[in-house]
């Protein structure tokens, strides 16, 4: 019987500070996920925090009362063995990348977000790389085994696998069940009868449908989030005012993000200001890990601290439990992952990644149908995915000229000279983890 | 609480021999479908039989002990006002428009099938008026009730209504419904285990993925299939030999129509024959009407007899009852339905009738997402698609060079003048069913 | 024959200070062009300006012995009657309202440019409504006639004049035709013999092929270019610096209007400084008419001065004039010309307006077939088409969320509440020229 | 200076009875085509009849008093070595295999026509091989060549080299240029004043524009054409009244092969009969051939017999000398030819060929943009290209189920175990000239 097989599960990045929260999700899903082995696997570098993590893992098991046994490596071939689901939450560079990537990001004025702009075309080029050598790995030592991708950018990471891996690969964000929990609060119902249909690409989502008792309640939702009756945005993305003539004549629900294409100069200033008073994201992050870390330490704490939550993460671990545990039981239950597009969304290539409302089978995710977008949004959607898929190649590639025009195609970064500059000084500043582009600085 | 409210549920034509099959399946689910009123509706020249087929219902229902009103009568608009689901399984002009239509086709040497060809051209004219009178009158009735149609061919009909109609329609056939089941019984596995998908057009359609355990079993089915063993094909279609070099090498279990496509001489020279002989499909029919009728009328009976099956509707009632349940309790089931393409199947317009495994909502039918299509058979799916619109266009219009070109463009029509006096006669023996075309005969 | 029936030419804005500039090309092609009656129309505002425009082009026509009969109106449908070639050149607002468009717009800090940005809106918010009237009276009064439209916004007017009007319209741009003539001198070789293909949007243009003697020069053009060897960059655009790997990596020449794209910071920052010291575009071209319209009153003076070419405008004439000549001729000259797409451009609506290099025969202009583009360029293409067609809209309609959204996709303006502002400004200030807008103002 | 340049031009299938049409050709325009080398090239069993066309050739060129050397060669390489022009006109497995063609089609009722159905399948698998092996020999030999493909199924194999080989290769017929004159002829006009564009595919296309003196004749075309009055057809194809209702909702000129689509029983009818009456195409062609053989032996004749116009190749001669003066001399004149589609007609893949007219320059051949197609239309030649596509890849690689797929889309073949068996004694009778399919043989 299926039920009595035990589960391997792998979480690559395992020292994070999000781990508790994952751990959580697990504990309270044992009875659909009956896993036997919980392995976090980390770096060196990171081996003190993830012992931290690892034995607060242990408590939380403990006082679960389940049969989990904890493995905590540095040997990533040995734990991804047999492995049955592999989640990929490791950051690459760590937090110092992060940071590099904002103030490099700002002084030449242009968005340093860690999904957008030149901060997210950085962080592509740390991170595909590993992703990649991580499927490579998979592919030989789990073939079968489903990767959930967590690690940012999110929607360029599962573009890049799924097209240069043959592991099955399911790209997750928190945004839209923050959408979906959001929408069934400002609603007053329970989220269970809500059926949500998002679609467009990481970070760039639209809440497409939102039915409800035999109707579409985008209208209400909308109207109450002009209202300023927000529930949807996560904690880490500041209250925010749309422009309510956009908004409304869209008939869309936007997640927080899309603030950045709408309202391109009000955030971006922002974004600026809190960077140069080091109130901005990546310095908020490191303070905030920092504290965690001395909270886990506590030999007396079993479970997830309350400010874990602030960090932005809340519901992700929800999000990836429930993701195995439809994979694992065939639930066929509606999720919003990124996957190959494959004729989801109209007018974007079959083998990009898009966000969409799927089906969550045990042997296929198969995405809902989107109804055909309205052009302008179409606009908006190809041009970035056509940034994510040359940042990708550039990635893959080491090509300067890629990268360029990419960093030219995205609508809110301006182009010229200074992203020459940029370009070459985030290259120089990174090169250990874009071996790809070492090329250029032997020139 | 939604549960307590009671259904209104009308069947027009419900004097068919079909109508048992329905009611045993609606009564099979009374605990999800509290249904308080069934109305069958039919003509004038169909009440004998519909007083028989009512009487039966309501013997079943007593033996059923579910307490359900059965009321039968020529009011449409009556039976329609405050309606919460209309089935529409009418047959314009009857069993003796079919065997013309077969007479015609024959006659021209022409496929005069039911749902293709000459004979599904006159069908579509004769029905597609009447169903849209049906729809108008929900407009002012019953605006929010659902139209489910099984009325051929199915559609076409499906098209007209979604275009040129507001009532929320889905269009059902029961050829997907017994691929799923044959496709559990040939792998030996529980049909609850199995997500099948399906694409193409009503009469049109493969099963793109057959989902079980964490595999495609397409292959596998595909291999029974050319084995010689078929659960697939409706008892209504006789035995057939698939080309294997073709099969295989598509990789898409075909439904059973498909033959008339890739197998066109055998099986049309099959058809011919059977005319001439009085044993093809429409003399059949008519021959087990009659035969079933007289079963109907033993007032003993209270169960569906099993002659029904014969007739190739096995598991309509299934499919009919399964998405009043899964509409009315948001069960969010997956479906093969007839609806609005809107981009699922890529390559086709928005706004054309596809049959796709689909979302079934309490608001909304949402297609799955269908991968794209080989070129060839998206080629074949495009062009019937076209001959389908265009006839339905004819039908709005009395154009007769749309009803041309429709003809010219059907794969397994040859054109030439025969079509033009084939065309002739069958508006002229219809006329009175085909108002639009009038103008043609009064030059 | 044909050749002798004679041409009546109308140019709307005749009192434009580029009409000698024109009058100058229809002289030297008079034996291709027999033109007998030339209508200058103006408004009663430009009167003084026009009469001074009218006795040089008498003064030029004397000179050159032909038999042209010089009429000077504000009566626009006297003058259209029965006309063969309607040239519109007019300025909505003349140029106070493009100084007052840069002055908004560099208040807000976004782009003010006569085609692009909020200048480029606003410039089309005024301009269509004009445009359509005269294509209305041109329906009525000439209906056979071609309005060749130089009016600028040039894509956005000939998208608004194809849409919305019956009557034959193609717009012209002196930039292609800049490239051309640039390109043959920097090949060294006879314009002749080189078949230039463009293609994009107005002032969104690449040369795609520079075909001569068997080959494609486009790259050894794109070496010149980035060499500093620029021959094909009108006057009016100050030098600049491409960014050598983007262009390379490309394979087109971009016309000059690109670096607005490829270096948007690099060009808006120079753009801003300009306007702050008054030596911006607006300023400049005010400047410039005033010292034009001294010398045109010299009453010897019976050619063009070389100052008019200083304008932007060089070339624009032999465009315009030979425009004329191929249509009247039927010449199947090829051409480069903006007019609806209809499948020239993949990816882009058929109904659209695009500048493609065409044929231009009596009866149609035709396009001929771009390779497909690749896709970022296509991107890019895509997204400033539907700010265009927005555009348009919002200008027929007054729908101050179109006018939002075309300026949020917009990729050189950023968006926020600094466009409401700019948005509001722009309407109350040009309310007279706007007057679909005019419910904005009495809320 | 270019024009004293001299060149060399080679002819595939030099000793074909067609040979003196295109010499006649040649020398009529010598002065725009300064050829100094005429080579016919033919295999061994050809060189008798060879040697009278040579003969006759070298007659006809004495009469011009023209200045060329006549080579007859079975050496393929040298003739090929250092060409301008190579003129491929050879048939693969001469007549008798167009013979055996038509016999195997007729045999199992579908259609053995040389570029359609059964027999256009042979041709393709036939000739495919044997043209790629030139193309790669110019690809050595005279790289940069131009190959002018008149060999039939011209259309698909002009799509294999312009898929499988680098040389620049044009595909021609006379079928267009046939209807261009008719045209004119039919209007009463001069032929140099129309500007007619046709679009499609090789004997499935159509005249969508006849452009004169500022409008547009398809129209009256038609009306003319219905009217009995075709001067369109070549002489090879019998007289046939079209459907008046089809052709006039359609609003294009078709070519007289669109029978066999808009008519398909009347003319395979005709076919078979003719057929079984050894009247048929194949069987008139070898009588014909027999007798020019015996009048080209007349050593007094030195021009081009009036009995080879019969031949149907009216005016092959002339579209392809202009073809060769118009690369030549960079004339850019519009002609109509077989091509990479690249976007030319929307719905089909860039990489195929399409029948499309299009400008001749020295460089490179520029299709006209074709205005979308009616969907009706469209849906009949994405059909066909399939069938030629599959075709091609069945002729490169064997594949029998490529070619049972491509028999089964054609929509004048039907499909069944015939096919099978049609196909097996096609290629068994066939296999000296189709080498990739000999796996099939020795099962």
């Amino acid at each position: 019987m299926k039920q009595t097989k035990k589960l391997k599960v792998v979480v690559i990045g395992g020292g994070s500070s999000y781990t508790p929260e994952l751990v959580e999700g697990l504990l309270a899903r044992h009875q659909d996920l009956p896993i036997s082995d919980l392995w976090l696997v980390d770096i060196d570098e990171g081996m003190d925090k993830a012992r931290v993590i690892a034995d607060l893992t242990k408590r939380m098991i403990a006082k679960a009362e389940c049969d989990i046994t904890v493995h905590l490596t540095t040997n990533r071939q040995q734990a991804l063995a047999e492995a049955d689901f592999v989640c990929s939450q490791f950051r690459a560079g760590r937090i110092e990348a992060r940071l590099r990537d904002e103030r490099i990001a700002h002084k030449y004025r242009v968005i340093g977000q860690e999904t957008n702009g030149l901060g997210g075309f950085s962080n592509a080029c740390r991170t595909i790389p590993i992703a990649l050598e991580i499927a490579k790995e998979m592919e030989a030592l789990c073939p079968n085994a489903w990767l959930l991708n967590f690690t940012n950018p999110s929607g360029m990471v599962t573009e890049a696998l799924t097209k240069y891996s043959t592991i099955k690969t399911v790209g997750l964000c928190n945004v839209p069940v923050n959408m979906e929990r959001g929408a069934a609060e400002m609603l007053g119902v329970d989220r269970k009868d809500i059926t949500m249909q998002i679609a467009g690409l990481n970070h760039l989502v639209w809440a497409r449908k939102i039915l409800h008792d035999g109707k579409d309640k985008c209208e209400q939702v909308i109207n109450k989030l002009l209202a300023g009756n927000d529930r949807m945005t996560p904690k880490n993305i500041p209250p925010f005012k749309w422009d309510e003539g956009i908004i409304k004549s869209l008939g869309m629900v936007p997640c927080a993000y899309l603030r950045y294409y709408y309202q391109s100069r009000d955030i971006l200033d922002k974004e600026y200001a809190a960077s140069a008073s080091k109130s901005n994201r990546a310095d908020l992050v490191a303070k905030v890990e920092a504290e965690l870390l001395e909270i886990y330490k506590d030999p007396t704490l079993d479970t997830k601290p309350k400010l874990l939550e602030e960090r932005g993460g809340a519901y992700y671990s929800e999000a990836a439990c429930e993701l195995m545990s439809s994979i694992h039981n065939n639930k066929r239950s509606i999720m919003h992952v990124n996957t190959r597009n494959n004729g989801a969304i109209q007018g974007l290539p079959d083998d990009c990644a898009v966000e969409v409302s799927s089906i969550i089978t045990s042997s296929e995710i198969i995405p809902l149908n989107v109804a055909p977008f309205e052009t302008g949004t179409l606009r908006l959607i190809q041009l970035m995915k056509e940034f994510e898929t040359l940042t990708v190649e550039a990635a893959m590639t080491g090509d300067i000229n890629l990268a360029k025009r990419a960093l030219m195609l995205n609508p809110i970064v301006d182009s010229g000279q200074h992203i020459d500059q940029a370009l070459k000084e985030t290259v120089r500043e990174n090169i250990d983890f874009m071996p790809a582009f070492a090329h250029l600085l032997s020139k």
